[in-house]
C-alpha cells in the first residue's frame, strides 16, 4: 500500500506544518485519538497517532494509528476486516487530543464487542456523597 | 470539601483494589478519560485520572480529574460553575482508557465552547487516495 512507510525509512506522507505546529505530543511523540461513530455518537475506542499517522488519516480517510504495543502503523481493519472510514477529524483546544469521527464497519473492539467500553462498566455510588 | 486530600498527604478515598488491578497507567500513573455527554453523545473533552481521581468520581458522581498542568485534583466545574454529573464510568478492554458519561452543566471547554473540539476541525482530503 502506498500509505505504508517506504523501505528506506522515510515517510510517504508529511503532516501539514501548520497542523504539526498545533500538536502537543506526549514525550514519545503521540497524541490520543478518541474515535467516535459519526451518526450514533458511540465512543468506539481510544488510539494513538503520531504526525505520520495523522497525515495518513487525513489524506486517505482511513483511520490509521500508531500501535504502541506493536511499534508500527496500524490501518484499522486491515487485518480484522473492520475498517473505519473517516468523516471528520478535530483537534481540541489544547492541541493535545484528536476526535476522529468515523463510520465503523462491523465492530471496533478486538474482543468482538461493538465498542471497547461495552464490557467494562464500573460501579458508581448509589447516591452522590458530598 | 471532604473529597479533597487531607492535609497530611493521605487520601480520603481509596480505589477498589479489584478496579485498581485492572488499570494500566501511564508512567506517571494516569489513565485518559474520554468525557461524553450522556444523552446527545457529544464528546466533550479528554482529561486524566489517577486512582484517587477515579475513586472520587465513582464515590461522589462529580467528575474529578488530575490536572497535569496544575499538578492537583480538579473537580470539574468547581471554579467554572460548569460541573459534570456522572451517569456512568466504563473501563476499556485493555484497561488503559476510561469513558465517563456525564450530564454537563453549561459548557465543557474553558474557551466557552460546548466541547473542546468545536473549534479545531482539520482539513480532510477531498477524496480517499489509496
Amino acid at each position: 500500500m502506498s500509505a505504508r512507510p517506504s523501505g528506506n525509512g522515510s515517510y510517504e506522507r508529511d503532516l501539514d506544518p501548520a497542523i504539526a505546529a498545533r500538536l502537543k505530543r506526549t514525550p514519545d511523540g503521540l497524541v490520543p485519538a478518541v474515535v467516535q461513530q459519526h451518526d450514533t455518537g458511540e465512543v468506539l475506542m481510544l488510539a494513538w497517532m503520531d504526525d505520520e499517522a495523522l497525515a495518513r488519516t487525513l489524506a486517505t480517510r482511513r483511520a490509521t494509528y500508531w500501535s504502541r504495543s506493536r511499534g508500527e502503523y496500524w490501518v484499522k481493519g486491515e487485518t480484522s476486516g473492520n475498517p473505519q472510514h473517516v468523516v471528520s477529524v478535530a483537534l481540541d483546544c489544547d492541541g493535545d487530543t484528536l476526535l476522529v469521527r468515523v463510520d465503523q464497519v462491523g465492530v471496533a473492539c478486538h474482543t468482538g464487542d461493538r465498542t471497547c467500553f461495552d464490557a467494562g462498566v464500573l460501579p458508581l455510588a448509589d447516591a452522590a456523597r458530598p
